[in-house]
């Protein structure tokens, strides 16, 4: 996989606790040999984000930038990029980036599997909607102590079980945070426990005689990284292609089968 | 829900073990009113089936024909059927019911939920192929001892895997029949240990920081006779508006919405 593979595309995550995911790209780059890893802590000016367009590619952490300045940065210089990021204003965003014709892969989640699932969890939700009225739902997190809020990807699987005809508010979540519990109950690994998301949503039957249970487990960032990769050699792909459509998100990325 | 909605709605159920579902329908006909339950265990002649025709509605609970002879009935006499079946050749069952124009839902499986479950794992492994490749597998059933070949809907949902990536043969499955397992080690209720279908899918990443775990565990008939009831509904609303389209499954009775 050579240097033509990878020309012009930058790498912008902006999610929580990114930095353990750079360097899991890092490791990739082993694999890749092609990346180049930029932490900019402090921003990117335009004129920095010029110069990285004459590398072969570039990952570039930027945390202090809010996505939407980093999406205008990249869009006032033409630059490609994929972005990994929950915040924001995301119709702004994507009017941004539209406007300024760059290509893009755009997602809340670079995990490519956990999109599969939310993805099929949508279609579900989409298509037989009320097939589950009556059924009760039982959700549990366990994310690092230092995340606050409740998961955006759990908030997006409820949305799907309400359409399904569940009843449930997003306070019932029971939010995982102490280390204790995370080990004892939940079963993370000490080793991540400054690092990991887990999920699990149960539904029940009114007369309790069924029960789906789905899980999603995540254990450090590796999953991200490797998420960001295909990101990135698909972005690559679309601008060799010159392909008309600009902005994509991780769902397009998953259409395209297996990228390695 | 009076009479007016279910007239000439024949249901032929041969799945395995269905009568502890009859006695569910036998139930639900404390709500409904209107159905009338009727064991033929020595099969059912055209005339038996005609006389049917005139009453309300009818379950019709036929162990000892093959499904294609039940469909064949009730092709000739024109009597539309919700068939839940496993057996028979599938292709000469829908030819048949076909080519007589009469309105019928015949599925392998009619608990909706489940149902629902595999056409969402259907719809992720055509739409994102390869997207788990690389992830291992790992499957366990238990349903009750009487039961010795593999559940179909564990085959289907295997396949689905196997086009997300992973690679996985059939004999991996890990069929627990023996009542002491089945209670110790799955947690199915003692009083279900003579019917019930318990299913855990387990995919692990290659670097195994990512799990996703799946499961849909049914005690009891009650999830099947439940589908019935709306498989039958909905049939007669298709019989009363005169649909075009004759032939369904329960993933259209899904699409339907709620049907109560």
């Amino acid at each position: 996989m050579g240097f033509s593979f990878f020309p012009f595309v930058n790498v912008l995550l902006d999610l929580c606790d990114i930095y353990p995911a750079a360097l899991q790209l890092s490791k990739l780059r082993v694999c890749f040999g092609t990346f180049k890893i930029v932490y900019t802590l402090r921003g990117t000016s335009p004129a920095l984000l010029y110069r990285y367009n004459r590398l072969d590619a570039e990952v570039l952490i930027n945390k202090r930038f809010t996505s939407i300045d980093n999406a205008e940065l990249c869009s006032k210089v033409g630059v490609p990029f994929v972005m990994g990021t929950t915040g924001g204003d995301r119709e702004k965003l994507h009017k941004t980036v539209a406007d300024s014709k760059v290509y893009a892969v755009i997602s809340p989640q670079m995990g490519k599997q956990v999109v599969a699932f939310l993805a099929a969890m949508e279609i579900m939700a989409e298509q037989f909607p009320g097939s589950f009225s009556g059924y009760s739902l039982q959700v549990m997190e366990s994310h690092q102590a230092s995340k606050l809020d409740t998961s955006g990807t759990v908030k997006a699987v409820i949305s799907c079980f309400q359409k399904l005809g569940v009843s449930f508010d997003l306070d019932e979540v029971q939010l995982i945070r102490d280390p204790v519990q995370q080990v004892e109950m939940v079963g993370v690994p000490e080793e991540y426990l400054l690092g990991h998301a887990f999920h699990m949503y149960h539904l029940t039957s009114p007369d309790r005689t069924v029960s789906l249970e789905f899980q999603h487990n995540v254990c450090g960032r590796s999953i991200y990284a490797e998420g960001t990769v295909d990101a990135i050699l698909f972005l690559a792909k679309k601008v060799k292609l010159k392909a008309e459509k600009r902005i994509y998100n991780m769902i397009d990325v998953l259409r395209e089968g297996n990228m390695r």
